[in-house]
């Protein structure tokens, strides 16, 4: 198969989403979330905006894609112990929080959400039930229990980076993976 | 003293600061943090826009005062326990941030203050600092150990209002206040 070109017609939807993810992340990131608008971001990938809303309705929908994208299918490692899943989740949270315009892309989503039901629909169809489904698996754990260790590692670890600018320092991460283990005796 | 009328000049700031508070938290909670503009705000407080910023010079400054004045000068009843002291904050902090409007300005001016410093020396000298020193001598514990409580207690309540819409249940409070007392131990 011949390589796409940027700008070739058709081209893998796969290729169109990482032009687009990487130029949201890059635009948040540079102007902050309230000034990254669709067209800046649709400039910035050097996308035509309707190409843009044809796949993502609105700046809500391609931002929760985006994060959904920057956290990944990542796993932890097999024959994990619940201490190790948990360890590991948090590490996790505050690398990619800590990646350029990923922290402020989550938190910004979530605050749109307040006052747009809607837009919590999809954070909750695309985000937080595909997430809470694995960890439910993972760790055998009740969904209420689930949704609030989310809540309280996501939260803090956001929390912090919009108090800070700055990811958790060691000794606060080691604190927070104790403390959510408590969570769960 | 005679009573002073809205549009008297010279009116008490208590006053002011009153009228456009009520008015900021009834636009975030109206049109949500993006779309609530100074300009708005003027329009809902029926205050000119440069009295407005005379007094403070952006959104992000206005928006962390009303967030101090939302949460007022409180203070957990006399005698109260370490365990009282915990469960009293996170019970405050959730029916405040469940207030219409507090929650979306709360969560909406970090999301800004991620792409501004300037916004977060203004959060830290306001918000954050006057917080800690309470909750440090309240509680005599280590200032990294009260920052990362206030991470925890706050960023969870906010991830969980930004996720549903909704505070958060009784059981979920009363477990947030377990893990809580639990990093104190």
């Amino acid at each position: 198969m011949p390589a796409s070109t940027p700008s070739a017609p058709g081209r893998p939807r796969s290729d169109l989403n990482a032009t687009v993810f990487a130029a949201t992340l890059r635009t948040v990131h540079e102007l902050g979330y309230a000034d990254a608008t669709m067209d800046r971001i649709a400039a910035a990938a050097g996308v035509a905006k309707t190409t843009i809303y044809r796949r993502w309705p609105s700046k809500g929908a391609l931002i929760t894609d985006c994060v959904v994208d920057a956290f990944g299918p990542e796993a932890p490692p097999d024959g994990a112990t619940r201490e190790d899943i948990v360890s590991w989740l948090v590490r996790v949270i505050v690398a990619k929080v800590g990646e350029p315009g990923v922290g402020a892309a989550f938190a910004g989503v979530f605050v749109d959400a307040m006052s747009d039901p809607g837009l919590r629909d999809i954070l909750e169809t695309r985000l937080q039930e595909p997430g809470r489904l694995v960890l439910q698996e993972l760790l055998g754990q009740p969904t209420d229990r689930v949704l609030l260790l989310v809540d309280v590692i996501v939260g803090t670890v956001l929390h912090r980076m919009g108090m800070t600018g700055a990811p958790m320092a060691e000794a606060d991460v080691a604190a927070l993976t104790e403390m959510v283990l408590h969570l769960l005796r």
